[in-house]
């Protein structure tokens, strides 16, 4: 089943400058094989429900490794039957409605 | 990895009325073994992570077999190595709190 | 407009213990006068769609008055026109679905 | 109070394309003035919070007037008292990060 997923990872108790730790889940992502783009609240993710999922746990096994002792993550998924649909495909269906109007 | 989980699962593309296919997702939760609890806005579920996300998209994939052509859901989740954590621990944290001023 | 809420407050920069912070939104909410329930994971809220964000930008304000930097917070809600809803209606109508089978 | 946003609107009851309603959704943050930014799985959206809420609200209210009998959204956001922070400090951050170690 495929997945179009977005997530992010809240560190706990390890103060407020999160940043190296989203950049050390953006290597999983790298290394996952997966399409992923970073934005300015998430991640955006696509692929295979256990692809997905495994490389999401392999963030938080990662960053607890690095001695964070709590995590919080947030994932907003979306799955479909009627059609196959990329990341892409749902920002430019948008742009194009937003164009048909103008 | 043990993890604590709140998630909503929303049909899409059947109409308003979704209680019966929460109830479809209730019923893979009862078969699964893990402790869970349903609220007004979701459910809470604690297990192993791989346990856990299996039941989930066993959720996704019989609410598609019921016709649902397009699922969105949000989980939120925990995890932590400072210490083992239940759901009723998390309740019972704040209502201690929250009793300890009064 | 009337919303039924879910929210999560996450406190950063301040341990891992929580639940006292926690606890003082819980008294905001008592203090505003809506309908709300703690959970596992978030606590359900509902009222008057400004009556809830004011409520939830007040535990925002409170908690950060004492001494949290930073705040991550959650919101699932929902709206609707077809008929009015309160949170103890949305578990009945799971429940009884549950029974119908049964 | 400044808060940083990424939310996702799933209109209900009304089939499966909601693009158009992701459009309708995206002309009511053009005309609210406040940096916005759509991207795979939702919009990242900055300001004073009760903008910020009034203009997911707008948003609520543009949809059913759409005829879109019930909504679901998910709202995950930010406030922080240490520094001021914009969504494009955000990203800029961890690509800094992961430049960093390349």
């Amino acid at each position: 089943m495929h997945t179009i997923v977005d997530f992010t990872i809240v560190p706990i108790g390890v103060g407020v400058s999160l940043s190296k730790y989203i950049a050390a889940c953006e290597r999983v992502l790298a290394e996952s094989g997966l399409t992923y783009e970073l934005h300015a609240n998430g991640t955006n993710l696509e692929g295979e429900w256990d692809d997905v999922f495994t490389a999401i746990r392999r963030c938080h096994e990662i960053l607890h490794a690095m001695g964070i002792p709590r995590l919080h993550t947030d994932v907003k998924l979306g799955t479909r039957t009627d059609k196959t649909q990329h990341m892409a495909d749902k920002i430019a269906s948008v742009r194009q409605k937003l164009n048909d109007r103008d």
